[in-house]
């Protein structure tokens, strides 16, 4: 059903306050779209629709919801209450939760906790953020090495039914080493008197708590998994991720590199949730940097000024075609550099593919620059009516201009990975400021020795 | 174990035909590395190498291998040992690969399939590109309503080993029409002579075979799946996605997204592997739409002629901070529409919002602006020596190009999502041409008010 549709009649419930039809409406809905719709309530109605809610969703609708109403949801909420939905949550989601909310809730919170959960958040809590840590569950199912599959089915079925996952069964030492793997499939397949060892698979591919939540996500992305495990640096296992909350991380990722792409500090908020003033922030640095270094383009055309003005009616040809020259060479540099960046992200191409990309590259901007140089040179002479020196000039100005954008773009990204830079920041700005540089030493070293 | 090591030791018993070492070397692999290490092969090895995988895995590593190889590994192959990889592929990888294989080779193969696998693959084949029935699986375990927990389980004994997922049961009625999912873990925990239909979810979300892919990914991440079932116009069950499926097709979007972004026709190759002339083919449309637009810039110079060339040094100098003008107003048009763009794709605002982002905008240009333009001011008397006039010209452009540039990158994209375009083809590059021609008009407008 449309979303739209869902809002309207349960607003008209709301409204009316039809308030065991409202329940009912509510039952037959998705806990986030439950969540999507409190977001667009005002508090007293937010508040009253949550309270409504069965005991057995409202933790799952509240991990859901964002941090405003959260809050709000927690003060209004009597402590018992709230400590009980804060227990129903899986622990990613409650720590999640912890990290945005202000100190004072958050000891208040944890003083009413059961001491293993109190010491298990704070565990939580000390990870450094984006690590493997900070994302990871502790519900997953374990085992012993040694014992039966009759046995494990037994605990699965007995502790199961908390877990996140409970496909994935986790084989550890007396050391919580973990040793193994075994897929709840084969355990299904197997007589309950086998020992759980033989349909163990020893080739665990895991992480551990340190490692970044992109080292995580191409990981799991690489080898297809459904969980990761996470193990701390004895190799005892402490956690696992699942494959949704990575495809969260993936798109934070994702939004993170189309931010530093675009000369932006990268955010985490949402944008229309993002106050102006952090806003200038994040943008400002980049735009003051490349303002400054956008200096030397006005430097090049003061030091070729005697050119211009000797030129006369030349010279204000030659200045007309400045932007589409550095448009041109500043396109061409955001293509190269985007498919260098992406595929370095991608894990597609490494620093020791330098070479061939510049081969492919320096081919692309042979081919594309003398495309773009003939039909500039054309549009010069017909439509603009300048003169053919001048033409020649900006066309033999665009073919080198397009080659060197084409060059810089695709390397730039690799050099800067290679000296532990993120390549995201050799993207369109960055390189249009260099090769606008670039472009105006070109066109006018070439007026010079045509025009004088 | 690094990748690096794994490549060199393999090497080493390749190079010296180790067969029986080599064979276990790769059993101790997880088959995506296999795939890894035979890409840097040349065919001979390559072809040595797969066919010492054992038969448990060799579809596997087939399935990851690149289509080149891939098409290698099927002609050295006999016919019988072809069908057999093929017909230990998961649906949706030998429908993958049939997809990317020359009709001959596509033809001889199905021709050795047996009737129901031919007619399922030709099914398949049908499916529009990137329709959620084209990346569907059909390896799943269904049952039909009314039959107990214990009839179901047996079902997932017998059928589930070949299955994707086993962990989720799709319950049908005698039509085949999708009635509800149970979960297998509900499975677990229930008595075995339990109805299954009393341990069902009604609410099932689902796609349909038509649906996009993109929205298909956009589906199970909103709601947190680890698979979906896809049914037809009558909501009859005919596949599933699982998600680590799902999370290929997000970076697929994601790269799409960052291509259009940086100005070019999205390509599903990989960067290396792409030719020289599908990467021309992909780049030189919008570089010729954006080069012949860029005239207009041009236009606009050569029609204030006159000012500049009356204005002696001082036309020079203005000339002198165009290209500064131009690339920080791109680089504020670049940092809206980033944002407003990714916002789309993330779902996190809509074109109803279109206001309320434009007056966020307003807000963070007024401010970038004043502090932009009163830097450049400075900068333009201390560093720059020009006169006053010339800063004050420039600055008063820079204020105005600013808010100008902030405001068109928010709303063009929402704009191009309002009329059924792409909103990623509003980015950088176009932006930057359509505020570089609005910053030479701002530029000139004050000049001639302030010089004349």
């Amino acid at each position: 059903m449309d979303f739209e549709i869902i809002r309207d009649r349960l607003d008209v419930l709301v409204n009316s306050n039809r308030i065991s039809e409202l329940k009912g409406a509510l039952s037959m809905l998705n806990v986030v779209d439950i969540a999507e719709y409190l977001s667009g309530l005002d508090n007293e109605k937010m508040l009253m629709v949550f309270r409504l809610l069965s005991k057995d969703i409202s933790a799952d609708v509240f991990s859901y919801m964002d941090n405003d109403q959260r809050r709000k949801v927690m003060d209004a909420l009597e402590d018992s209450e709230a400590l009980r939905i804060i227990d129903d949550m899986f622990m990613d989601d409650a720590v999640d939760f912890f990290e945005e909310m202000p100190a004072g809730l958050v000891r208040r919170m944890l003083a009413g906790c059961d001491e293993t959960k109190r010491a298990q958040i704070n565990q939580f809590l000390r990870y450094p953020e984006n690590s493997a840590g900070s994302i990871m569950t502790i519900e997953y199912v374990e085992c012993h090495t040694g014992i039966t599959v009759g046995h494990a089915m037994a605990e699965i079925r007995k502790n199961g039914v908390d877990k996140e996952t409970i496909y994935t069964l986790y084989v550890l030492d007396d050391r919580r080493v973990l040793l193994g793997t075994v897929a709840l499939r084969k355990m299904l397949l197997a007589s309950d008197d086998a020992i759980i060892d033989t349909l163990m698979n020893p080739q665990v591919i895991s992480v551990t708590t340190t490692d970044d939540q992109e080292f995580v996500a191409d990981t799991v992305r690489k080898y297809d998994l459904m969980s990761i495990p996470v193990v701390d640096r004895e190799n005892r296992l402490v956690g696992i991720i699942t494959v949704d909350d990575i495809v969260d991380v993936i798109e934070e990722e994702n939004t993170e590199d189309f931010e530093k792409m675009a000369a932006m500090l990268p955010s985490e908020d949402e944008y229309l949730k993002t106050p102006v003033i952090t806003l200038c922030k994040n943008r400002l640095p980049w735009l003051l940097i490349l303002m400054i270094s956008a200096t030397f383009t006005g430097m090049i055309i003061t030091h070729f000024e005697n050119i211009l003005s000797s030129a006369g009616a030349m010279g204000v040809a030659l200045i007309a075609c400045i932007p589409m020259l550095m448009d041109t060479g500043g396109n061409c540099g955001a293509q190269a550099s985007t498919l260098s960046i992406r595929g370095l992200a991608l894990g597609e191409i490494q620093f020791s593919d330098i070479l061939r990309c510049l081969w492919k590259e320096l081919r692309v901007g042979v081919l594309l620059g003398i495309i773009l140089a003939l039909v500039n040179f054309g549009r010069l002479l017909l439509l603009n009516h300048t003169t053919a020196i001048i033409a020649l000039i900006v066309s033999i100005s665009m073919f080198l201009t397009v080659i060197l954008a084409k060059a810089l773009g695709c390397t730039l990204p690799l050099l800067a990975k290679s000296v532990g830079l993120d390549p995201a920041l050799m993207a369109s700005p960055l390189i249009t400021t260099i090769v606008d540089a670039c472009s105006l030493l070109i066109l006018f070293s070439i007026a010079t020795r045509l025009l004088v």
